[in-house]
């Protein structure tokens, strides 16, 4: 288990920071000259601001494991914007992926990701400006389910709805506002639930991109929304339910 | 709204704080000599580590109220043990109850709550051991969902539950061991849903008392089960879907 939140040797790190943009710390056991690939890993390094740690040659760190002297923490599975694309060639009827805009609260954050991977989404997309990060208060909550998720954390939101509409996926927001409870959509086809902020909701241009606007159901008017990750669980498991009979 | 957190005048002060045996803060009008009542209210606020406030006769604070002096300051509206009564008297076949069995995280019982409010249930059981208090985390957490609720704070949950089944009412828990999923599960019935601790569920006993137990189907076998909100949210809408339609 902890072996895969940390990369090993040269080509992998160098590879998993090129693809990835990320990383959360790398040590580097000292040599008399670095070769190039290694030089290449420090200059990417400091240009994403990832520490690195200089270790002695008989630091007993890491002991038995082939790493070529260079081993990088992970920061997240987090996939990002340009990798989109392999999701959107992957797109089935069956296909439901979870989006989240800006969703600030990182117990919120954690529970939507445990729920997320309880119902199998595909994939689930994050706004990055305004959104927690994947902190470890997320991932405490989360119970570790973002190590079992596809996570896209992207730039342009908008931008990948569009791309979604246009591969077959359905775009349903999720808020108060809307005049169909969940039990009114027909949930059968290629979907991507959105859910935004805790105070604000969705913004009003993703309510544009999306096809239909759904509620929860509150029985009590002096309630007027549920918590952002029951929300979320409520809807998924709605989806499943339709989708089981 | 403001009013409904106060208790006013002798009489309604003392027949509360016998009632409920809670208060968050009295308020006493500093006067020469006290009427035995107001003695009783005094020494049963002290029983009960209630803060007492003297004010003096000319305090304009509370004015325009008929207060005769004494002002209590409710801690918050929940009801105890012995008026479980007055509930077993009100089942009706719509009857949807929530219990909370030993729920220690605040942020867990404050959802738990918000969506029981949401749901409309008839009243949220808690048992008084292990779990947490109705703290402001709660409170906040809650949107104040506290305030339409009725709970009721047990020390005995079990007879509780003994009680609710004699007057008509099926004990469902909700366990990730149960074999039948929430679909398959008739809740046009009244309805008592269980939920336990977070980290080791519910009490073997509660299960034994239990008609049915159900699950949540979750679809990745890496996933254990979901935050307890969420179950309560999906199980409480499962409920309303199905007396929907």
């Amino acid at each position: 288990m902890k072996n895969e939140e940390y990369i090993y040797g040269i080509n992998p790190v160098l590879s998993y920071l090129r693809n990835n943009k990320s990383g959360k710390k790398i040590w580097i056991f000292l040599q008399k000259k670095y070769n190039r690939k290694i030089q290449t890993i420090i200059n990417i390094s400091k240009k994403m601001h990832i520490p690195i740690i200089l270790l002695s040659k008989n630091n007993s760190r890491f002991q038995k494991i082939n790493h070529q002297g260079i081993i990088l923490l992970k920061n997240e599975q987090i996939l990002f914007n340009n990798s989109i694309e392999n999701l959107l060639n992957d797109i089935t009827k069956n296909t439901l992926l979870l989006v989240l805009e800006r969703i600030q609260d990182p117990q919120n954050l954690g529970a939507c990701l445990r729920s997320a991977a309880a119902a199998n989404v595909q994939a689930v997309i994050i706004s990055k400006f305004q959104s927690s990060p994947i902190t470890q208060t997320v991932r405490k909550v989360s119970c570790g389910s973002e190590k079992f998720l596809n996570i896209y954390i992207v730039k342009n939101l908008s931008s990948v709805l569009k791309k979604l509409k246009k591969s077959g996926v359905w775009i349903i927001g999720l808020t108060p506002h809307a005049s169909k409870i969940i039990y009114q959509i027909n949930f059968k086809i290629p979907i991507a639930i959105i859910a935004g902020n805790e105070g604000t909701g969705l913004r009003n241009i993703t309510m544009k991109y999306s096809d239909y606007l759904t509620k929860i159901p509150i029985l009590n008017s002096t309630i007027e929304s549920l918590n952002v990750s029951v929300s979320i669980g409520i809807t998924l498991f709605e989806i499943i339910r339709q989708r089981m009979y």
